[in-house]
Protein backbone atom coordinates (compact mmCIF):
# COMPACT_ATOMS: atom_id res chain seq x y z
CA UNK A 1 0.00 0.00 0.00
CA UNK A 2 1.26 3.68 -0.52
CA UNK A 3 -0.20 6.64 1.27
CA UNK A 4 0.11 9.84 -0.14
CA UNK A 5 0.03 13.22 0.86
CA UNK A 6 -2.11 16.14 -1.65
CA UNK A 7 -1.48 19.53 -1.60
CA UNK A 8 -4.80 21.22 -2.88
CA UNK A 9 -5.86 24.62 -4.00
CA UNK A 10 -9.33 25.69 -4.23
CA UNK A 11 -11.93 28.58 -4.72
CA UNK A 12 -14.38 27.67 -1.66
CA UNK A 13 -17.20 30.13 -3.02
CA UNK A 14 -19.15 26.95 -4.63
CA UNK A 15 -18.96 24.18 -1.64
CA UNK A 16 -20.47 24.20 1.43
CA UNK A 17 -16.99 23.18 3.05
CA UNK A 18 -13.98 20.62 2.47
CA UNK A 19 -16.38 18.28 5.28
CA UNK A 20 -19.18 16.25 3.35
CA UNK A 21 -22.60 17.44 4.57
CA UNK A 22 -26.23 16.21 3.49
CA UNK A 23 -26.67 20.02 2.36
CA UNK A 24 -24.68 20.91 -0.67
CA UNK A 25 -21.61 19.82 -2.62
CA UNK A 26 -17.94 19.34 -0.73
CA UNK A 27 -14.67 19.82 -1.65
CA UNK A 28 -13.96 16.37 -0.37
CA UNK A 29 -16.69 15.08 -2.30
CA UNK A 30 -15.23 16.42 -5.42
CA UNK A 31 -11.90 15.15 -4.39
CA UNK A 32 -12.80 11.70 -3.47
CA UNK A 33 -14.85 11.10 -6.88
CA UNK A 34 -12.07 12.57 -8.92
CA UNK A 35 -9.53 9.84 -6.96
CA UNK A 36 -11.87 7.02 -7.73
CA UNK A 37 -12.44 8.05 -11.28
CA UNK A 38 -8.23 8.00 -11.54
CA UNK A 39 -8.05 4.86 -9.48
CA UNK A 40 -11.34 2.69 -10.03
CA UNK A 41 -12.01 1.95 -6.51
CA UNK A 42 -13.63 3.78 -3.87
CA UNK A 43 -11.08 6.02 -1.80
CA UNK A 44 -11.09 7.65 1.61
CA UNK A 45 -9.68 11.14 1.52
CA UNK A 46 -8.98 13.34 4.77
CA UNK A 47 -7.95 16.29 5.04
CA UNK A 48 -5.70 18.76 7.81
CA UNK A 49 -8.50 21.71 7.74
CA UNK A 50 -11.98 21.07 8.22
CA UNK A 51 -12.53 24.31 5.93
CA UNK A 52 -15.85 26.13 6.53
CA UNK A 53 -18.45 27.71 3.66
CA UNK A 54 -16.79 29.69 1.14
CA UNK A 55 -13.30 29.44 2.72
CA UNK A 56 -10.75 29.47 0.10
CA UNK A 57 -7.62 27.48 0.43
CA UNK A 58 -4.17 28.05 -1.29
CA UNK A 59 -2.61 24.93 0.65
CA UNK A 60 -4.86 22.60 2.11
CA UNK A 61 -3.56 19.09 2.86
CA UNK A 62 -5.12 15.99 2.39
CA UNK A 63 -3.92 12.14 2.18
CA UNK A 64 -5.28 8.99 1.19
CA UNK A 65 -3.91 5.74 0.97
CA UNK A 66 -3.83 2.69 -2.39
CA UNK A 67 -2.73 0.01 -3.50
CA UNK A 68 -1.70 1.76 -6.51
CA UNK A 69 1.59 3.04 -6.97
CA UNK A 70 1.64 6.24 -9.48
CA UNK A 71 4.47 8.33 -10.42
CA UNK A 72 3.63 11.43 -8.56
CA UNK A 73 3.49 13.79 -11.52
CA UNK A 74 0.43 11.40 -13.10
CA UNK A 75 -1.18 11.73 -9.54
CA UNK A 76 -1.08 15.33 -9.72
CA UNK A 77 -2.33 16.00 -13.84
CA UNK A 78 -4.68 12.63 -13.37
CA UNK A 79 -6.73 14.47 -10.91
CA UNK A 80 -6.58 17.50 -12.45
CA UNK A 81 -8.53 16.57 -15.31
CA UNK A 82 -10.70 15.16 -13.07
CA UNK A 83 -11.42 18.03 -10.87
CA UNK A 84 -13.55 21.17 -11.85
CA UNK A 85 -12.06 24.78 -12.25
CA UNK A 86 -12.31 25.72 -8.79
CA UNK A 87 -10.32 22.94 -7.20
CA UNK A 88 -6.54 21.61 -8.55
CA UNK A 89 -4.15 19.44 -6.98
CA UNK A 90 -0.82 21.89 -6.48
CA UNK A 91 1.35 19.19 -5.03
CA UNK A 92 1.42 15.53 -4.67
CA UNK A 93 4.07 13.51 -2.26
CA UNK A 94 4.33 10.31 -1.28
CA UNK A 95 4.32 9.59 2.84
CA UNK A 96 4.63 6.75 5.55
CA UNK A 97 1.70 4.85 5.94
CA UNK A 98 0.60 5.93 9.13
CA UNK A 99 0.62 9.71 7.91
CA UNK A 100 -2.64 11.86 9.08
CA UNK A 101 -2.64 15.21 7.76
CA UNK A 102 -4.32 16.26 10.89
CA UNK A 103 -2.27 14.84 13.72
CA UNK A 104 0.58 15.23 12.28
CA UNK A 105 0.25 18.83 11.69
CA UNK A 106 2.78 21.36 13.38
CA UNK A 107 1.32 24.37 12.55
CA UNK A 108 -1.01 26.17 9.88
CA UNK A 109 -1.42 30.03 8.62
CA UNK A 110 -4.93 31.76 7.47
CA UNK A 111 -5.53 34.69 6.13
CA UNK A 112 -8.26 37.08 6.98
CA UNK A 113 -9.00 39.76 4.23
CA UNK A 114 -11.42 42.82 4.55
CA UNK A 115 -12.28 45.08 2.36
CA UNK A 116 -12.78 48.64 4.15
CA UNK A 117 -13.85 51.47 1.32
CA UNK A 118 -17.19 53.00 2.15
CA UNK A 119 -18.27 50.92 -1.39
CA UNK A 120 -18.64 47.62 -2.12
CA UNK A 121 -16.27 45.90 -4.65
CA UNK A 122 -17.13 43.64 -7.16
CA UNK A 123 -13.66 41.90 -7.52
CA UNK A 124 -13.94 41.47 -3.92
CA UNK A 125 -16.93 40.23 -3.25
CA UNK A 126 -15.73 36.69 -3.27
CA UNK A 127 -12.57 36.66 -1.08
CA UNK A 128 -12.99 39.96 1.30
CA UNK A 129 -15.52 40.94 4.31
CA UNK A 130 -16.78 44.18 2.96
CA UNK A 131 -17.24 46.70 5.75
CA UNK A 132 -18.18 50.27 4.66
CA UNK A 133 -17.08 51.95 7.96
CA UNK A 134 -13.94 52.87 8.67
CA UNK A 135 -12.02 50.68 11.24
CA UNK A 136 -9.62 51.81 13.89
CA UNK A 137 -6.64 49.65 12.93
CA UNK A 138 -4.74 50.94 16.31
CA UNK A 139 -7.14 49.37 18.60
CA UNK A 140 -7.39 46.20 16.53
CA UNK A 141 -3.54 46.24 16.75
CA UNK A 142 -3.62 47.18 20.35
CA UNK A 143 -5.77 44.28 21.22
CA UNK A 144 -4.64 41.97 19.37
CA UNK A 145 -1.24 40.53 21.25
CA UNK A 146 -3.44 39.56 24.02
CA UNK A 147 -4.52 36.50 22.15
CA UNK A 148 -0.88 35.28 21.15
CA UNK A 149 0.92 32.45 23.07
CA UNK A 150 -0.79 29.24 25.01
CA UNK A 151 -4.61 29.83 26.25
CA UNK A 152 -7.76 28.59 26.42
CA UNK A 153 -10.05 29.87 23.43
CA UNK A 154 -13.08 28.43 24.16
CA UNK A 155 -14.33 31.99 23.71
CA UNK A 156 -13.90 31.56 20.66
CA UNK A 157 -14.92 28.44 19.59
CA UNK A 158 -17.87 27.28 17.43
CA UNK A 159 -21.08 26.36 19.47
CA UNK A 160 -21.31 22.66 17.80
CA UNK A 161 -17.24 22.31 17.85
CA UNK A 162 -16.18 19.35 19.45
CA UNK A 163 -12.63 19.70 20.26
CA UNK A 164 -12.04 17.98 23.61
CA UNK A 165 -9.71 20.33 25.12
CA UNK A 166 -10.37 23.60 23.82
CA UNK A 167 -6.12 24.82 24.88
CA UNK A 168 -4.37 26.21 21.84
CA UNK A 169 -1.01 28.07 20.72
CA UNK A 170 -1.55 31.31 18.72
CA UNK A 171 2.07 32.04 17.01
CA UNK A 172 1.17 34.72 15.31
CA UNK A 173 -1.72 37.55 14.98
CA UNK A 174 -1.29 39.96 12.00
CA UNK A 175 -3.17 42.97 11.10
CA UNK A 176 -1.80 44.91 8.05
CA UNK A 177 -3.25 48.00 5.57
CA UNK A 178 -4.98 50.31 6.57
CA UNK A 179 -9.05 51.89 7.20
CA UNK A 180 -10.76 52.28 3.98
CA UNK A 181 -8.40 50.12 2.20
CA UNK A 182 -7.98 46.39 2.55
CA UNK A 183 -7.19 45.02 5.73
CA UNK A 184 -5.53 41.79 6.64
CA UNK A 185 -5.53 39.42 9.61
CA UNK A 186 -2.52 36.68 9.21
CA UNK A 187 -2.86 34.08 12.00
CA UNK A 188 -0.69 31.38 12.63
CA UNK A 189 -1.16 28.77 15.13
CA UNK A 190 -0.52 24.72 16.70
CA UNK A 191 -3.88 23.88 15.81
CA UNK A 192 -7.38 25.38 15.62
CA UNK A 193 -11.09 25.44 16.99
CA UNK A 194 -13.83 25.34 15.00
CA UNK A 195 -14.55 29.18 13.22
CA UNK A 196 -11.62 30.46 15.74
CA UNK A 197 -10.11 32.49 13.16
CA UNK A 198 -13.25 33.80 11.77
CA UNK A 199 -14.30 34.31 16.10
CA UNK A 200 -10.93 36.02 16.34
CA UNK A 201 -11.61 38.12 13.04
CA UNK A 202 -15.16 39.20 14.19
CA UNK A 203 -14.31 39.85 17.75
CA UNK A 204 -11.48 42.62 16.58
CA UNK A 205 -13.47 43.77 14.21
CA UNK A 206 -15.87 44.59 17.01
CA UNK A 207 -12.71 46.56 18.57
CA UNK A 208 -12.23 48.52 15.09
CA UNK A 209 -15.72 49.22 15.19
CA UNK A 210 -15.49 50.84 18.54
CA UNK A 211 -18.27 48.69 19.29
CA UNK A 212 -15.94 47.63 22.13
CA UNK A 213 -12.99 48.79 24.32
CA UNK A 214 -9.41 47.20 23.47
CA UNK A 215 -9.14 45.70 26.55
CA UNK A 216 -12.53 44.17 26.26
CA UNK A 217 -10.76 41.31 23.73
CA UNK A 218 -8.49 40.02 26.90
CA UNK A 219 -12.02 39.58 28.80
CA UNK A 220 -13.51 37.67 26.79
CA UNK A 221 -10.46 35.51 26.47
CA UNK A 222 -10.32 34.96 29.86
CA UNK A 223 -14.01 34.31 30.42
CA UNK A 224 -14.03 31.32 28.16
CA UNK A 225 -17.92 32.29 27.17
CA UNK A 226 -18.36 31.71 23.45
CA UNK A 227 -21.22 34.12 23.95
CA UNK A 228 -19.37 37.25 24.80
CA UNK A 229 -16.94 37.25 22.06
CA UNK A 230 -17.97 38.82 18.56
CA UNK A 231 -19.40 37.56 15.61
CA UNK A 232 -17.87 35.14 13.67
CA UNK A 233 -16.97 36.65 10.45
CA UNK A 234 -18.39 35.43 7.07
CA UNK A 235 -16.30 32.39 5.62
CA UNK A 236 -15.87 33.79 2.01
CA UNK A 237 -12.96 36.20 3.44
CA UNK A 238 -11.32 33.05 4.81
CA UNK A 239 -7.71 31.25 3.37
CA UNK A 240 -6.33 28.72 4.59
CA UNK A 241 -2.61 29.64 3.14
CA UNK A 242 -0.57 26.54 4.47
CA UNK A 243 0.14 23.63 6.52
CA UNK A 244 3.09 23.19 8.24
CA UNK A 245 4.51 19.86 8.69
CA UNK A 246 8.09 20.98 9.52
CA UNK B 1 -29.33 70.11 -17.95
CA UNK B 2 -26.48 68.11 -15.97
CA UNK B 3 -23.55 65.81 -16.78
CA UNK B 4 -22.16 63.16 -14.39
CA UNK B 5 -18.85 60.98 -14.30
CA UNK B 6 -18.74 57.69 -12.86
CA UNK B 7 -16.36 55.39 -11.85
CA UNK B 8 -17.02 51.81 -12.04
CA UNK B 9 -15.84 48.56 -10.70
CA UNK B 10 -16.48 45.72 -12.46
CA UNK B 11 -15.98 41.77 -12.79
CA UNK B 12 -15.29 41.64 -16.17
CA UNK B 13 -16.48 37.37 -16.44
CA UNK B 14 -19.49 37.27 -17.29
CA UNK B 15 -19.85 40.08 -19.87
CA UNK B 16 -19.00 40.30 -23.91
CA UNK B 17 -17.30 44.02 -23.06
CA UNK B 18 -18.36 47.09 -22.40
CA UNK B 19 -19.59 47.95 -25.41
CA UNK B 20 -23.11 46.51 -26.13
CA UNK B 21 -23.41 43.69 -28.57
CA UNK B 22 -25.82 41.37 -30.10
CA UNK B 23 -24.14 38.25 -28.84
CA UNK B 24 -24.39 39.26 -25.10
CA UNK B 25 -24.29 41.07 -22.10
CA UNK B 26 -22.38 44.13 -21.97
CA UNK B 27 -21.63 46.40 -18.77
CA UNK B 28 -22.71 49.35 -20.94
CA UNK B 29 -26.00 47.63 -21.28
CA UNK B 30 -26.49 46.86 -17.58
CA UNK B 31 -25.45 50.94 -16.23
CA UNK B 32 -27.77 51.75 -18.86
CA UNK B 33 -30.39 49.84 -17.40
CA UNK B 34 -29.73 51.17 -13.61
CA UNK B 35 -29.72 54.59 -15.06
CA UNK B 36 -32.94 54.29 -16.61
CA UNK B 37 -34.26 52.31 -13.39
CA UNK B 38 -33.27 55.03 -11.32
CA UNK B 39 -34.09 58.42 -13.21
CA UNK B 40 -37.20 56.76 -14.67
CA UNK B 41 -36.16 57.99 -18.69
CA UNK B 42 -33.21 56.46 -21.21
CA UNK B 43 -30.33 57.63 -20.93
CA UNK B 44 -27.17 56.95 -23.12
CA UNK B 45 -24.22 56.20 -21.13
CA UNK B 46 -20.26 56.42 -23.14
CA UNK B 47 -17.45 54.89 -21.07
CA UNK B 48 -13.47 55.71 -22.19
CA UNK B 49 -12.46 52.45 -22.34
CA UNK B 50 -14.16 49.56 -24.31
CA UNK B 51 -12.89 46.79 -22.14
CA UNK B 52 -13.44 43.45 -24.13
CA UNK B 53 -14.88 40.16 -23.38
CA UNK B 54 -13.65 39.42 -19.90
CA UNK B 55 -11.99 42.56 -19.07
CA UNK B 56 -12.23 43.43 -15.45
CA UNK B 57 -12.22 47.53 -14.23
CA UNK B 58 -11.21 48.31 -10.95
CA UNK B 59 -11.86 52.28 -12.57
CA UNK B 60 -13.53 52.31 -15.85
CA UNK B 61 -14.72 55.85 -16.48
CA UNK B 62 -18.16 56.85 -17.81
CA UNK B 63 -20.58 59.77 -18.24
CA UNK B 64 -23.85 60.43 -18.91
CA UNK B 65 -26.43 63.50 -19.08
CA UNK B 66 -29.78 64.54 -17.36
CA UNK B 67 -32.00 66.98 -16.30
CA UNK B 68 -32.61 65.55 -12.87
CA UNK B 69 -30.07 66.43 -10.58
CA UNK B 70 -29.23 64.16 -7.29
CA UNK B 71 -26.74 64.35 -4.45
CA UNK B 72 -24.05 62.46 -5.57
CA UNK B 73 -23.89 60.14 -3.06
CA UNK B 74 -27.53 59.55 -4.14
CA UNK B 75 -26.70 58.29 -7.47
CA UNK B 76 -23.98 56.36 -6.39
CA UNK B 77 -26.18 54.41 -3.64
CA UNK B 78 -29.20 54.40 -5.82
CA UNK B 79 -27.47 53.15 -9.14
CA UNK B 80 -25.31 50.19 -6.71
CA UNK B 81 -29.16 49.30 -5.63
CA UNK B 82 -29.94 48.48 -9.23
CA UNK B 83 -26.18 47.05 -10.40
CA UNK B 84 -26.01 43.33 -10.23
CA UNK B 85 -22.51 42.38 -7.68
CA UNK B 86 -20.22 42.08 -10.25
CA UNK B 87 -20.73 45.70 -11.22
CA UNK B 88 -20.09 48.53 -8.86
CA UNK B 89 -20.24 52.79 -8.77
CA UNK B 90 -17.52 53.29 -6.79
CA UNK B 91 -17.32 57.51 -7.54
CA UNK B 92 -19.59 60.01 -9.20
CA UNK B 93 -18.37 63.85 -9.75
CA UNK B 94 -20.41 66.37 -11.97
CA UNK B 95 -18.61 67.61 -15.11
CA UNK B 96 -19.20 70.26 -17.74
CA UNK B 97 -21.84 69.24 -20.26
CA UNK B 98 -19.11 68.82 -23.05
CA UNK B 99 -17.05 66.05 -21.15
CA UNK B 100 -16.25 63.35 -23.09
CA UNK B 101 -14.89 60.09 -21.08
CA UNK B 102 -12.87 59.05 -23.74
CA UNK B 103 -11.32 62.17 -25.41
CA UNK B 104 -11.12 64.34 -22.27
CA UNK B 105 -8.64 61.40 -20.83
CA UNK B 106 -4.89 62.14 -20.90
CA UNK B 107 -4.17 58.80 -20.07
CA UNK B 108 -5.02 55.29 -18.95
CA UNK B 109 -3.16 52.32 -16.89
CA UNK B 110 -3.52 49.07 -17.46
CA UNK B 111 -2.60 45.99 -15.73
CA UNK B 112 -1.63 42.64 -17.15
CA UNK B 113 -1.79 39.34 -15.09
CA UNK B 114 -0.14 35.89 -15.65
CA UNK B 115 0.01 32.93 -12.76
CA UNK B 116 3.37 31.38 -14.19
CA UNK B 117 3.23 28.42 -12.04
CA UNK B 118 3.17 24.85 -13.57
CA UNK B 119 0.21 24.06 -12.31
CA UNK B 120 -3.06 25.83 -12.83
CA UNK B 121 -4.50 28.00 -9.67
CA UNK B 122 -8.38 28.13 -8.59
CA UNK B 123 -8.57 31.47 -7.40
CA UNK B 124 -6.56 32.71 -10.02
CA UNK B 125 -8.34 31.74 -12.95
CA UNK B 126 -10.54 34.75 -13.56
CA UNK B 127 -7.86 37.06 -13.51
CA UNK B 128 -4.42 35.47 -14.57
CA UNK B 129 -3.35 34.25 -17.82
CA UNK B 130 -1.85 30.84 -17.05
CA UNK B 131 1.18 29.56 -18.67
CA UNK B 132 3.05 26.50 -17.39
CA UNK B 133 6.16 26.98 -18.69
CA UNK B 134 8.52 29.25 -16.92
CA UNK B 135 8.95 32.55 -18.67
CA UNK B 136 12.35 33.95 -19.52
CA UNK B 137 11.98 37.20 -17.68
CA UNK B 138 15.34 38.66 -18.36
CA UNK B 139 14.81 38.67 -21.68
CA UNK B 140 11.42 39.86 -21.69
CA UNK B 141 12.64 42.66 -19.92
CA UNK B 142 15.43 43.44 -22.00
CA UNK B 143 12.64 43.37 -24.81
CA UNK B 144 9.93 45.49 -23.37
CA UNK B 145 11.78 49.13 -23.61
CA UNK B 146 11.88 49.29 -27.29
CA UNK B 147 7.92 50.14 -27.28
CA UNK B 148 8.67 52.94 -24.77
CA UNK B 149 7.44 56.93 -26.44
CA UNK B 150 5.88 58.02 -29.32
CA UNK B 151 5.64 54.79 -32.14
CA UNK B 152 3.21 53.93 -34.78
CA UNK B 153 1.58 50.65 -33.27
CA UNK B 154 -0.48 49.23 -35.72
CA UNK B 155 0.78 45.74 -35.35
CA UNK B 156 -0.35 45.77 -32.37
CA UNK B 157 -3.60 47.05 -33.48
CA UNK B 158 -6.79 44.42 -33.71
CA UNK B 159 -8.09 43.37 -36.99
CA UNK B 160 -11.31 45.38 -36.47
CA UNK B 161 -9.27 48.44 -34.74
CA UNK B 162 -11.14 51.48 -36.57
CA UNK B 163 -9.19 54.09 -35.31
CA UNK B 164 -7.88 56.11 -37.83
CA UNK B 165 -4.50 57.26 -36.38
CA UNK B 166 -2.20 54.76 -35.29
CA UNK B 167 0.24 56.83 -33.56
CA UNK B 168 0.19 56.53 -29.69
CA UNK B 169 2.36 57.47 -26.67
CA UNK B 170 3.27 54.75 -23.98
CA UNK B 171 4.51 56.42 -20.95
CA UNK B 172 5.39 52.84 -18.76
CA UNK B 173 5.48 49.10 -19.46
CA UNK B 174 6.65 47.57 -16.39
CA UNK B 175 7.29 44.10 -15.62
CA UNK B 176 7.07 42.26 -11.96
CA UNK B 177 7.20 39.31 -10.43
CA UNK B 178 9.61 36.67 -11.43
CA UNK B 179 8.85 33.68 -14.10
CA UNK B 180 7.11 30.38 -12.03
CA UNK B 181 4.89 32.41 -9.45
CA UNK B 182 2.74 35.76 -10.73
CA UNK B 183 3.99 38.34 -13.20
CA UNK B 184 2.49 41.48 -13.77
CA UNK B 185 2.98 43.79 -16.59
CA UNK B 186 1.69 47.13 -16.05
CA UNK B 187 1.17 49.27 -19.26
CA UNK B 188 0.10 53.20 -19.36
CA UNK B 189 0.09 55.39 -22.29
CA UNK B 190 -1.86 58.50 -23.18
CA UNK B 191 -4.52 56.32 -25.74
CA UNK B 192 -4.93 52.75 -26.64
CA UNK B 193 -5.49 50.89 -30.44
CA UNK B 194 -8.05 48.01 -29.74
CA UNK B 195 -6.47 44.96 -28.55
CA UNK B 196 -3.36 47.20 -28.24
CA UNK B 197 -2.28 46.04 -24.33
CA UNK B 198 -2.96 42.22 -25.15
CA UNK B 199 -0.82 42.51 -28.24
CA UNK B 200 1.57 43.84 -26.56
CA UNK B 201 1.24 41.05 -23.38
CA UNK B 202 1.15 38.40 -25.85
CA UNK B 203 4.14 39.56 -28.00
CA UNK B 204 6.31 40.25 -24.98
CA UNK B 205 5.14 36.01 -24.02
CA UNK B 206 6.67 35.35 -27.32
CA UNK B 207 10.13 36.40 -26.22
CA UNK B 208 10.03 34.82 -22.66
CA UNK B 209 8.69 31.58 -24.22
CA UNK B 210 11.87 31.72 -26.27
CA UNK B 211 10.17 31.48 -29.75
CA UNK B 212 10.90 34.85 -30.85
CA UNK B 213 14.59 36.66 -29.77
CA UNK B 214 14.80 39.74 -28.08
CA UNK B 215 15.21 42.09 -30.94
CA UNK B 216 12.35 40.21 -32.86
CA UNK B 217 10.03 42.78 -30.75
CA UNK B 218 11.23 45.98 -32.74
CA UNK B 219 11.44 44.58 -35.94
CA UNK B 220 7.56 43.79 -34.91
CA UNK B 221 7.22 47.57 -34.00
CA UNK B 222 8.81 48.80 -36.97
CA UNK B 223 6.98 46.20 -39.37
CA UNK B 224 3.53 48.28 -38.52
CA UNK B 225 2.30 44.40 -40.00
CA UNK B 226 -0.31 42.86 -37.12
CA UNK B 227 0.51 39.32 -39.05
CA UNK B 228 3.89 39.36 -37.08
CA UNK B 229 2.92 40.58 -33.78
CA UNK B 230 2.38 37.18 -31.10
CA UNK B 231 -0.99 36.08 -30.39
CA UNK B 232 -3.27 38.31 -28.46
CA UNK B 233 -3.86 37.52 -24.64
CA UNK B 234 -6.41 36.35 -23.36
CA UNK B 235 -8.79 39.30 -22.19
CA UNK B 236 -9.45 37.77 -18.35
CA UNK B 237 -5.94 38.97 -17.47
CA UNK B 238 -6.28 42.64 -18.05
CA UNK B 239 -7.59 44.95 -15.54
CA UNK B 240 -8.20 49.00 -16.72
CA UNK B 241 -6.86 50.12 -13.37
CA UNK B 242 -6.99 54.04 -13.84
CA UNK B 243 -8.43 56.71 -16.03
CA UNK B 244 -6.39 60.13 -16.03
CA UNK B 245 -7.98 63.47 -16.44
CA UNK B 246 -5.32 65.16 -15.13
Amino acid sequence: MHRYKLTLEYDGTRYVGWQTQPNGVSIQAIVSRALQALLGTEVEVRAASRTDAGVHALGQVAAFTTSRELPLKAYRMGLNRFLPHDIAVIGVQEMPLDFDPRRWAKGKRYRYRISNRSVRSPLKRFTHWELFLPLDMAAMREAAPVLLGHHDFAAFRASNCQASTTDRELRKLELTGAAGGDIEIVVEGTAFLRHMVRNIAGSLVEVGKGRQPVAWLSQVLVSRDRALAGPTAPGHGLVLEEVFYA
